[in-house]
């Protein structure tokens, strides 16, 4: 029997992205659990905010949780936006405004190095067993291009590759992407112990 | 040629179990690391604590870095000592102090369930790049016994045995242990990655 797991996110795209990379187990969204909190991503960090996330809903359930977090990190932003890529253009997080801040905010830099990174928080009763990061090296494109994925992936142009993460498709993505490696370590780590 | 892993820690007696515990890699203690930081535990959790110790001493050295927090949890004591277990009986965390405030604070009850829990980070760069929680169940004695581990390891009864992890010896608490389990993790993780 696939051990259940169940993906603390409200995010229908993070949910599809896990699902696939982890056929091995038993992968369920947030429906599954009774009035799930929303909660705050308060953190300073992925994996602060990756944690909060996985303790509230894990102390719910008696299944595992895993619990993504992730974003981008420009060089010659100093990191941002960081932790706030999901509501870099404003509050309400849409990507649209958000690829055009990041437009804005690059205009005329040359040094174009950045970062998508991906925390992922394995949780049990309320409690982290274990986390694994990921990250894949890139650059920020002059203009978007494509229509696949989501988040900055029209801007994101992987190291090793002329084309965003938006035209290369789904399947080249998940196999090289941050979120894929993040969940590289987990899938092997929770093969072990699950 | 195996690869190079420093353990964040002035506690030569975790440089010894964890050195034993990674045969397949080079283990090194603080010491070549130049006038390394004296990090505050100052977080709410393991995972916090070794978070800080590992991030601090990574972006001084390329190499791979691990630290570990540990403690022990008392469940009629609300999981104290918790992230105060080496300073339970005084900020100078004396072993013999802190076992006589717990046998002390423990007088009288007869719920006596606790665990030892390890959290190891590994860090490279500044950034965590994985954390793996480990941890074995046990009981209280209503006496010390043994002269064997460290720490609270002559109060700390096993599940399954009769003797405390003082009186077991190091090759059953190395197999057995929170810090163990905590390790075989990161272990695992290392072989891929590193």
């Amino acid at each position: 029997m696939k051990t259940r797991l169940i993906i603390a996110t409200r995010n229908a795209h993070k949910v599809s992205e896990i699902s696939a990379m982890l056929p091995d187990f038993e992968v369920c969204d947030l429906s599954v659990i009774q009035n799930p909190p929303r909660v705050e991503e308060t953190g300073e960090s992925f994996l602060d905010n990756a944690t909060l996330k996985a303790q509230a809903i894990s102390a719910l359930t008696d299944d595992w949780v895993i619990a993504d977090d992730s974003g981008l990190e420009v060089d010659s932003l100093d990191g941002a936006p960081g932790v706030y890529s999901s509501r870099y253009g404003g509050e309400e997080g849409n990507d649209a405004k958000n690829n055009a801040k990041l437009m804005r905010e690059m205009a005329g830099l040359s040094q174009r190095e950045a970062r998508f990174r991906c925390v992922i928080v394995v949780a049990r009763g309320g409690q982290v067993e274990a986390s694994f990061s990921g990250a894949v090296e890139g650059r920020i494109a002059e203009a978007p291009s494509g229509a696949g994925g989501f988040g900055y992936d029209p801007l994101f142009i992987p190291e090793g590759y002329d084309e965003s993460f938006a035209e290369l498709g789904e399947e080249i993505k998940n196999n090289l992407s941050h979120r894929a490696k993040a969940l590289q370590g987990a899938q092997d780590w929770l093969s072990k112990v699950s």
